[in-house]
């Protein structure tokens, strides 16, 4: 267990970090927080964009700008300092050559090229180096788990995002979904589309609710990349989903492997994919094993006929079904937002 | 705001309520804590079964067993103490004549016979005479739900009972259900049949599963009534739900009216009817505008085709759809336990 001020500014950094969040990719979300001896914080600062500085060199500026001496000072991080020239110079260098003592690093980087190669370049200069405890350390890693899943499996994290009804309809019959559930969990789906480097659709979604699937409800640095399968090629050149902010991709007409595609995003340095379809790619993701967690809201209400969640094949028994676990059943508004990974 | 040692005397006597489920039907659940001067217990309770000592007979009783004077005492109870002469002498002149000075309650009975004269009674007696805060008269109601609805409205309380995967699904297409939820939840529906003083289904369930519908994950003072509307006279006379323990009531064949229905188990006295049906009689509960909570066990799973939670008529909009709210959404074990009542 870690001294309680450095816990308060491991705390402190996660939260700079979250700042990041749609400001960073391909990157990783990181935040600092420089502490003197004494306890007093120095200086802080958040990973910038790509090719831009990383947070330890933001907090470091910042105390410089305080008229701080860091010489001797306790650097908080969210993620192992990096040790190698990417499109920066490594920050551990950095760190060392600040004078900074000791480094309190949340999570080890994923990343093979730093991989705790960080942390030992550290030591080797005779800097401190302590790790967070394991629920500081999970914290980190959630905020970046998309980084985590494309450095350890060479793919995006894959997000479903859906919005049901307490019987499982998505829809009424005829397709209308306007609105099942209300403003505050519209407006947290689109916190949570921020987090995305991609937003993944189909043409059933385009041609039923011509949606613009951008960030507008919540206040963001980017917009994911939008990509929407068209097999028939069917999308029309007026489609809102084509419109600007952000860009847009449509993967057609023709077959797209989802295994491969997800690959190919990871590629690209996509970190996090959000799905946020019909039933039909809803289910082909589910299908293809590639949903890494399940984003539901879910309204107080019930529609009777409708659409379903996923079009899934028929089970041949309860105990062959995919069992996946909530990670939390949480309010938001009138509906409830469920998060669920694989057991 | 009540004295603290009053507040907690008093989730305390809710607590000895709790113990009264299943025992006290048709009359309400009861605690009833006395306490010294100084904050001393001097003898607590809860009701027995109709027709036995009520909770403050109960407590006055436990406090003489234990050698002590209870006169200028107060008595903490979850419910106004009656004023009139049911199966037993009012529970006001055993307070009175006992030279109790204090009474503090939770709420006023809703029973016409009492509602606010068992207070009167006992300030006319010099008894000083407190109501409870508005969250553990809340508390004390909800403990109490069934025997409020049928002295406010002529007819039970009437909770619909469904257990589904995270696209709203029942059973498999073919009806299998064993087992959609777990162990913890299955005990857990157990504890909320044990409060109903029916069980009501319909003969598709019986057809399908051949459940007992009886309390027996978790203990019980009582079997309530299993109530299964049979319109085609289709009962197996070896079902699991005619066997003991309980009795078991079978209506049909024949056409029975809801409303009516819960009218007549009104006026036989029972509480709370807990409904636990397939996807007709659950949708006619509904449409019927009977269904006063939904008690929704949530499986973290996925099923595809399958039955639905409902048999419902295909809404106009989502606009005319009924609203629900959530009361709450628990874990239980690895599923989800969702409560929901009608905005």
């Amino acid at each position: 267990m870690l001294f309680p001020p450095l816990q308060a500014a491991l705390q402190r950094a996660l939260a700079l970090a979250e700042g990041a969040i749609g400001l960073t990719d391909p990157n990783p979300r990181v935040g600092c927080v420089i502490l003197a001896p004494d306890g007093r914080e120095l200086g802080s600062g958040h990973t910038q964009a790509a090719g831009q500085a990383h947070a330890e060199v933001m907090a470091l500026r910042d105390a410089a700008a305080r008229g701080h001496d860091v010489r001797g000072a306790t650097a908080v991080v969210t993620l192992e300092p990096c040790s190698h020239h990417g499109r920066t110079p490594p920050c551990c260098d950095a760190l060392i050559n600040a004078g900074i003592a000791r480094v309190v690093s949340a999570i080890q980087d994923p990343n093979p090229a730093v991989a705790g190669q960080g942390l030992a370049r550290l030591r080797a200069a005779g800097v401190q180096v302590d790790e967070a405890d394991p629920a500081i350390a999970t914290a980190a890693r959630e905020l970046n788990i998309g980084f985590f899943s494309r450095m350890q499996r060479g793919r995006p994290f894959v997000r479903v995002k859906s919005a049901v009804s307490l019987d499982g309809r998505t829809a009424l019959p005829d397709g209308r979904s306007h609105w099942i559930t209300g403003d505050a969990a519209r407006a947290d789906g689109h916190a949570w589309r921020r987090r995305a480097g991609v937003i993944l659709t189909g043409m059933g979604t385009v041609l039923a609710d011509n949606p613009r699937l951008d960030v507008r409800l919540v206040p963001t640095a980017h917009q994911p990349l939008r990509v929407v399968l068209d097999p028939h090629g069917q999308m029309p050149t007026d489609a809102r989903v084509l419109e600007a902010p952000g860009q847009a991709r449509v993967l057609g007409p023709g077959h797209v492997d989802l295994a491969q595609l997800m690959q190919d995003l990871g590629a690209e340095g996509i970190n996090e994919v959000h799905v946020e379809a019909g039933a039909r790619l809803t289910g082909a993701v589910l299908a293809a094993g590639l949903a890494d967690e399940l984003l539901i809201y879910m309204a107080p209400l019930l529609i009777g006929p409708g659409m379903p969640l996923a079009h899934l094949q028929e089970l041949a028994g309860l105990d062959t079904a995919t069992r996946w676990q909530f990670l939390e059943a949480t309010p938001i508004g009138q509906d409830l937002r469920l998060r669920l990974r694989p057991t």
